[in-house]
């Protein structure tokens, strides 16, 4: 997954802790999908988007208190209205994944709440894509 | 899935909204994955229990402020270490689905942080499988 | 109290606890609080429920991190606008009790703000009102 | 109620909302017991409270966004092992009462978890009651 | 500092820590920012105030989960459109300082949304500054 | 500032917004001092690091609800023990300031708690200051 860029940092704090001590996965899970939803928007050029389908998540490791993580994303697929993205979470000493998403769906709306062609075929890098909604 | 049996129930308030207005998909993912857990700890009468797999997330409809919304699971699958469940999420008034999950692995560990055998081959109804860890 | 339906669980991590380690009173609160607002609409069929009064809360017990609990109401009295419930909350592993509540009392609004009759006398099981407004 | 001191304020923003748009009563109570707690320890020179029973609790007025609110604690008794307090939350502009509780109870513990007696029988308002523990 | 009136209080509890298990310092000075909204507010009779400049915090001591402590401020100039505050955050048991701020400034905001004149010279203790928007 | 490196982004949600619909202070002053600490760490190879002083923070504009932002963090300076730097949070879509810091300094701790000699004289943009404890 070597062109993945990563952007978002978190520092685990005893809030992010489940019950055992570790991360909890609900909290992951959370932070993955905000920065998919804004990768997304960008990509898409449309505040509008919504999750359709999140398929494949791997917990490859776990993390404890006090490890910096951070988080990263890649289109892989652009649809008529839609947007496929991988995405990995993984330990900023280790460079170790400890999470792997093979495939999150993203699809943008229109003004009326339907998708709509968002016209786009391949990733930018620039930003270009100014939601104008 | 008639055979699911719904149990936590939430009532979606403006903190649990995304910027569009409908209930935001990383609250969702993060309530879902703290009922899988309290529903494998019970199976498998283990408190030591992770996150493996999720697969084929489905948001099928969306949520607003002040829907009731209630969740269910049911395991599907017992391994020698795991558990598969299914979920879903659901309107309490309209029992419309708002999101569906095909695969919920979680594996029970021993003391040494390693899987371990459960034992168990099929769903209890009752509390008998006390954690004792 | 027997004929309590317990339904919304809780696994009690870090960010529920209070200094002394035990669960914090007040989340505990914030949680009977959601759960009786979603009864007393499903009772009432009536979105527009507001807490009245609470009386004669016992803390009977403690919880600790990775405790399972779950929270249960039954309705005790409908009055001409209002509802009263009794709840308890108690450890899903042991059945003993947490947190008992002898009357919580909601009272359903029209649309103008204030008390509205909602004709009930008694408990319904089936989610067979539904809230229109 | 003359004789509550008011401290602890809060401005009520969106996060603390109910879908209804006003005051969530669940944050509230959340609110009152932190500062009953904060106030029983300073009354007894002990870390180790707990909250035993509440009793009583009216819900007089609402509050919505914006709004400056304070909560105050009085003791009304003191047992030999617990303390008693009546509590209010108010409006800050207009000092009319949202919240009042009739009795508070709490009591403090030793290091072995058990109720230790306090030697106390009325309020101090210095800071002379160092907890030691 | 002794003309500081500490108002609000915190119990320092697990939700609050960093990952070196004191207090953190994001939640610390999100509780100062609030505090200081809810005062200028209350000085200049306008709901609508923005922070525009914060300098010189210093983080002169730590605190641990179970202390107690408490937030004072005081208005130390006013401006044609704003104010300006000192700040401090302090142990309640041993009465030292944890956080000082050397200057905060809020403006207030007409119904445009744009800076408008208070009309106040001197700090007032009455509640007499009423918000009327 | 063009030497900033912008790394984590927030998607501006409901619980974010302050009582007048703006992005609340007190959450962007969290995030920020949560970025300068991973910053902090990775720079100087340490995980036990403190905020000591923030200085001149400008609130240069506001952000509403749906804002795409971004956190960015570059080293001014390196003293014995400490680290200076200078931090923006920026609107992703416009690039304008939303937030300047001039000086957040953080120190690094030893063992024991008290400030240790780090060794560095320049910034890193490489992960090979791995902190071992």
């Amino acid at each position: 997954m070597s062109d993945i860029e990563f952007t978002t940092r978190k520092w685990v704090r005893p809030e992010d802790l489940n019950a055992n001590g570790t991360l909890f996965g609900g909290s992951l899970l959370k932070w993955i999908d905000e920065e998919a939803t804004i990768y997304a928007i960008l990509q898409l050029g449309n505040r509008r988007v919504v999750t359709k389908i999140i398929s494949e998540i791997n917990f490859v490791a776990s993390a404890i208190e006090g490890d910096l993580i951070e988080m990263g994303l890649i289109a892989t697929k652009f649809g008529t209205t839609s947007i496929t993205m991988r995405a990995e979470v993984r330990n900023m000493i280790t460079q170790k994944s400890i999470l792997t998403v093979d495939h999150i769906v993203f699809v943008g709306l229109g003004p009326d709440g339907k998708p709509i062609p968002h016209g786009y075929t391949s990733v930018t890098t620039e930003r270009d894509r100014i939601p104008t909604n």
